[in-house]
């Protein structure tokens, strides 16, 4: 399984901004690595809608998560970073969550500093405490099996605390053991990656950042971002085309209409790997019809 | 569960021909379900392309199968047909295989009488004896738990075989309990429905019928075809959607260009229904913050 | 399924108490039905340990349980009592949880009251509020998609309130819908089951009471106990069988040794349903070998 | 997961022959991993019963033991050589066999050359051609993502062929890439062993060997022997213990008599890794109760 995470710490260890495909299922993130995206993101909202049809609430649990991303490494050769939401518990659970996502094939794992409300609709609920934190980090480091294994220490802090307590948490996140700081919740911009910059050299992920900074790769760079991702508009897409193609369908829509809007032939068997299974049936199999 | 059985039987019992969804994942059968679709029906070559990246070879197993439709019947509240291929073996395995898909919440249950070839690749590889299919039919009818699960006997006769044996074939399968056949590989158009009507008064489910049957739905109904399949273009829509989008960001396209693409917030909030989940909390936990 | 659910309603129904069968896996389960056991309960800390070789802390999830049951029932015709801890989370959880149970097969669900602890060895966490439990349970009675599923209303309260605030809780519970009750921690003996009599006519579980009570079956009987478990002997035995008879070969023992305390030949028929499957392959292969 | 498969090759390059744990869950590996047994075998037969209550006919699937192979490993830290029967299909299914099983984290992988009979019963099905079983071995050993992963030819060509045939085939397998070869149906007993060493240098597996040649120690180290398995007489005492303890019950024998039949409760706390849980609680959570 090395491989996915070699790619992944290349990324990072890369003086240039990387854009990650941010996928949803297994089928967007094979399409991802035929594209040769080098990292593939899988969120937890789109996640649960994808497998759960639910809004990013307290719904999912480990399991969930871990079975959805070995169904995603299974049939996709890819650097895929997972949201693990806040660990699904205490540090003892993270430890459980590190070691299965780590047996799903995954490159990396985002551990978060949000409190995770007992309520739905609950606008701010905060962070766990510093030390609360810094032990699920320290758990989550010390869980991997394979050393290789990237745990990402994501945080909020940017959107709920002053500067100074953020750049304190930063210093102590960067003191686990954890090895990319995931920042979430821009609100000062640029900023923000410079003040972060101040507290920790760790490679840093960037997720939405506002419109001027996210297309300034330049300063990405020279600020240490090493990943970027834009959301999910690829699971938007999804939805629509699906969404539109059934309901021009139901409501009596021609079947040739939809002719331009679908993939080709070509790109079908580059989905479905035809190319793959039958060089691996000539070569293995005596007496295959040629 | 047997709302959707009821609902699938309705579809069979009326004297109209009504158009199936043909749905590859959860997510397509959930929004196939938002638009009212009254019959899903998941074929096994999308379904190998959704979950193992595979063409429509054998590769995928009955587990493959049963837990995809799980996934699917877990979030989506559809009346599903699946393709369950040969059955997966010989009698004794459909009797599993009939079990696990009821367990997993299907409402109709294909079994096919196709020989399933060793190799990949085999263009005819033609039909399993009459005696044997019947057998399986027959275990299928009777393996069910709910009798209101309906075993629907697949043929591809009518493309391997002449038609004074097709009918044979169809009256044997009529004989066993099957409520419902299938037909693929539909070469003569509208003398083959004229023919397979003499032989049964089964309901009929068809799949890619020649364009101008297709559209003449007064000659489907009367000549008792209940569903109608159109192949799979929604899943190549999706397919077509993701690759692009994922494309058009990868070859630093810009994100604002994707957003007429993207579904509606209204859309995505229907997707992961968010009133219900609101609604819920709102119902059931004291002190919801309104 | 419901025949398991209707099984496990007369057992409610009858006026006399009813041995509960204590399983931990699916292996346990089929010889409980062999057994003629009318009611088999899957504890939350022998399935921790069956699954995960884990304690009765908070590490397993809501998809544990579920597939646990899913196995269990896949191979067991047995109505099937699970313990569901808190439902998992929130009553939005409780939502998800008792559906996915159902959907795995499950004859009644117990939902408890206890706190569930941020740490693990804290000896008295305590009771949710009534109001939040009674909330989780109003959602788990409304979430049955059959409405012959029992929701269980699992109480510590007799062992961490005053004799008063137990019979306000458990009338509380009872109006809910629920339509079990399950008391664990009986501390008071035969008062216990004098006084929560007083305060509803729900059909008792009860777990583990004193020996004097276990043993006094028209006791029982006439204070409304219909289902009596043991706690977890039979996982304790089989733990026991398997740890001493690798240690002995491990040891260099003799195979012969083992011999008297192996299952016979015709036990072991029995498991594996050898019969069933050889008049399943008679009834529907043609051409099988007598 | 590369320790597991290390300890397993230090296994096969010992000079002498070692005893492997039959195991049948992820209960009995977890036992065998307490007592420091080097490797753990799941037979095909005792993983039906276990998972699917069914003989060691075709019913079973490459999913079913796949997922009893990931359940195993994740709770018990084993090297597990695991019988996948005749791959699940030809050279192609092969491939995804050995990548799922690997996946799952399983040492090593037997592939067997039987002939999978349509129907249950078959007395001798014979052996796939020799040509046949070279493309799956060699598709086996191609398809390792790790190649520490061993894959073992398992052949029951003793049982069926000439000696001189057997030979033949030991040689090709042997010229595959494959690690090991495991013997089953020894019919000759020291004959047999002494035979195949002229054939091949390969550390050999037996399985049931007759009882003389099963206890002589140096004569199985001498002739290559590197792993002995004993059939499956810790499923059969299970069996019988559970069996027996519920019954006792049913019948209304009292708990008390079980006492001395269960595990201590120092074994159950081994058994459940009490110590590790709450080493993990100390070591990462604040404020834990000591």
């Amino acid at each position: 399984m090395s491989h996915v995470r070699e790619r992944f710490r290349r990324v990072l260890a890369r003086s240039t901004c990387t854009l990650a495909a941010n996928i949803f299922d297994p089928l967007s993130a094979h399409i991802a690595h035929l594209l040769e995206y080098e990292v593939c993101v899988l969120s937890g909202s789109v996640g649960k809608v994808a497998t759960l049809a639910a809004p990013d609430v307290v719904l999912s649990n480990m399991s969930d998560v871990v079975e959805h991303c070995r169904r995603i490494t299974r049939i996709a050769d890819v650097s895929l970073m997972v949201d693990a939401e806040d660990g699904f518990g205490n540090a003892v659970n993270v430890i459980r969550t590190v070691k299965e996502l780590e047996a799903a094939g995954v490159a990396a794992i985002e551990i978060e500093d949000n409190v995770v409300p007992r309520q739905f609709g609950v606008a701010h609920p905060g962070l766990v405490s510093t030390a609360e934190q810094v032990g699920k980090l320290r758990a989550a480091v010390a869980a991997r099996t394979d050393p290789t294994t990237v745990i990402v220490a994501r945080t909020s802090a940017l959107a709920e605390c002053p500067l100074e307590e953020v750049l304190e948490r930063i210093r102590a996140y960067a003191a686990t053991g954890a090895e990319a700081l995931m920042l979430v919740g821009m609100t000062r911009g640029r900023a923000d990656l410079e003040a972060v910059q101040q507290a920790t050299s760790l490679p840093l992920c960037v997720l939405n950042p506002p419109a001027d900074v996210r297309n300034d790769a330049p300063f990405l760079a020279a600020h240490g971002v090493r990943l970027l991702m834009l959301g999910n508009p690829t699971f938007a897409v999804a939805v629509k085309a699906i969404y539109d193609s059934l309901k021009h369908l139901k409501e009596g829509g021609a079947l040739e209409a939809l002719h331009d809007r679908q993939a080709s032939r070509d790109l079908l068997q580059a989905v479905n790997r035809t190319d793959e299974f039958m060089q691996q049936q000539r070569e293995y199999m005596p007496h295959t019809p040629s």
